[in-house]
């Protein structure tokens, strides 16, 4: 697909997609959809965000439909995470052209300049800018791996291209990917409509007991750090299997002080991240840890500080938008499987903004994230096909206008 | 005590004794002990591997009954371990002067350069250099965290005294400790004679699962090295613990692979120690968690490989010694307490070549190697008291000759 421009090997012998933001990968990439896009009878620009948008008028006044996902990746990552919606978007507008179709609602197919968060530190980045829930001047001064701020890496980043606005006023936001997860390829269904994007509540643990001689300390003795972390590793996936699919729960990151083989560990400090669909289950899941970090504090003998959660709540897609894309799946000969998605997505961005849903097609193994990372191009192109015939069953509802960025927040 | 002679400052407000071997601060302690030593009566030498030796010959010919410890110290240590034992030898030697009384036996107070191992990774570095466990061209190539050969380092290194050598024939060795734990304090008990320096097994545990996103694995679909690890770490505690008293288990040292917060663990690393002072125990702690280890993978889905065991026998201290230390206790008006040490000391080095025992004061609250390290000085006084009648006892004794470099080794 894309793996062309951003092929820069990867460790090993594992090749992969290594396309950051504004860098010379992503540039080519822009450069070649662009070129597909205008193919495709679409006006293609770059908004101040790095966004390429391809854009087509409809036969009326409506406001837009915007296809669209990102077109960056995470080091070494595979070619259809983020690629495959923005390609599929192009290839509806090329079938629409051809078939001679005319829309009554204005199009648009969106490549984001990131989502993946790898280069700022911020996942979503570029759709929370075009909503306003960046502010301009933090987009300003986030600075990246690089050292350059966000606003020097935009204003280098040339990709040959008129500058144009992101939609003002939206109808629907639909955006086709892969599930990066095993749950569809498992059902034996090939399409999916996604009900919800999950819940994410993370934190960070501190535990102190005290560091000591691991020869002269008796068992009975010892306020050992990571005895206490290891309790709650086990209880994080307790709390989430007790709760039952689709809820997960994970300590991905833990230190140890002083981390010597002949030391009784003083201080351990892990990250516990909860997904759900279900905020109250969420927040149920970091009360619940809460309660077992004050039982192992206790039966341990250490201090046990959870932090603040970080937590956002689970995003519904619009219900119109599912039914239009179950009824579009349905006409192409499928029975539509409905899930929930664990990562989240620009959807979830554009959401409560805009009538948003999106189409998920399987990942081989669930495997994402990695150059293995695979999806059938017969799957694929049945996303697309699911993707053309949503676009034309939401055109011929009356959708109302949207704005993509709150009247309060425009500037 | 000495902290005078190695007050580096150590961080934050904890000021603490950073004595390295060969350092600024090792040469001036030398400096001060060798002065100490030419007061009491004896002679001071500094041997080829930076031992600090003073000497003085006995009225017959009989072997040398050696007194030690180092002079070296952990990174922050404090002020007792290692140098309370070489300055109660010389204190010893001061009140033979004193009280113009004379040994049969030659007597020679070593002050050991290199016990903790911080500055060339190997632990009670200038015993094995004197026993021949380190032959002398792995002394001359072993490099410090400074860049320099332990041999330049020994070169480098100019106390201002006449080269002297290690007695090559001795008859016991005897070293006062703090016990570094708190099992002594607890007892009540004031002075305490070392039974066994305890054995240790160490080895790498590495867990493999599969690194995977931590948002759209399911629970049932994970291989979590992490929740393994954690499985592993509580084993670790409660093999020790059932074995009871003074058998501990520890995992000092654990790092996680990828380690981000939304990424399921692919690959832990650990460490584990045992320490007991029963040989065929620690070899079945050892087998023990082996057999964990293998449940854990099949459990959690993971692999699990665990490395070899670096396994040192528990050193019983010499009976004979035992006796006299529990004779010399009892002289001094006290009941001896018996214990194992956790802790590897010189004794343990010398015990396969002399008869060597150990006496521990306590440590307060069982702190050692950080500035808040203590010990009565009336305990340490009644130390060196008891070190100094064990002198007396053994010196009564015909005592054999025992090889410190054992003649193959000789060169």
């Amino acid at each position: 697909m894309l793996a062309a421009q951003g092929g820069e090997a990867c460790g090993g012998n594992a090749r992969g997609v290594s396309r950051f933001p504004f860098s010379t990968a992503h540039a080519q990439a822009v450069g070649v959809v662009a070129a597909w896009m205008e193919e495709a009878g679409l006006s293609a620009g770059c908004d101040e965000f790095g966004n390429l948008i391809g854009a087509r008028p409809g036969s009326g006044d409506g406001p837009t439909i915007i296809l669209g996902s990102h077109l960056d990746t995470v080091p070494c990552g595979g070619i259809f995470d983020g690629a495959l919606g923005v390609v599929a978007g192009v290839e509806v507008a090329a079938a629409l052209r051809e078939s001679g179709r005319g829309l009554r609602h204005a199009l648009a197919v969106v490549g984001f300049a990131d989502e993946e968060g790898h280069q700022f530190g911020v996942g979503t980045l570029a759709s929370r800018c075009v909503t306003g829930r960046i502010p301009r001047e933090r987009f300003a001064s986030l600075r990246g791996r690089d050292g350059r701020t966000l606003a020097e890496s935009r204003a280098a980043f040339a990709p040959g291209l008129p500058r144009c606005a992101f939609p003002e006023r939206a109808a629907a936001y639909l955006e086709l990917h892969i599930e990066q997860g095993p749950v569809l390829a498992r059902s034996g269904r090939r399409v999916a409509v996604v009900s919800t994007i999950t819940g994410i509540a993370r934190t960070v643990v501190v535990l102190e007991g005290e560091a000591n001689h691991a020869g002269t300390t008796p068992m009975t003795d010892r306020r050992d750090a990571l005895v206490g972390a290891a309790d709650l590793v086990l209880a994080v996936g307790a709390l989430a299997r007790a709760e039952g699919a689709p809820a997960v729960g994970t300590v991905g990151a833990l230190s140890v002080s002083p981390g010597a083989s002949n030391v009784v560990p003083g201080r351990v400090e892990l990250s516990i991240e909860f997904r759900t669909t279900d905020g109250v289950q969420l927040r149920s899941l970091c009360t619940g840890i809460g309660v077992e970090a004050h039982q192992v504090a206790q039966s341990r003998g250490v201090s046990c500080h959870v932090g603040d959660w970080d937590l956002r709540d689970p995003v519904p897609m619009d219900e119109g938008v599912q039914r239009a894309i179950a009824r579009a799946i349905h006409e192409a000969g499928h029975e539509p499987f409905v899930m929930p998605s664990g990562a989240g997505h620009d959807a979830m961005v554009l959401a409560p903004h805009v009538p948003s849903g999106m189409i998920f097609v399987p990942s081989a193994g669930g495997i994402s994230h990695c150059p293995r990372e695979w999806t059938d191009w017969e799957d694929a192109a049945l996303g697309a096909t699911v993707l053309l015939r949503t676009v034309m069953l939401l055109d011929e509802a009356n959708l109302r206008a949207a704005r993509v960025l709150p009247s309060h927040d425009a500037s």
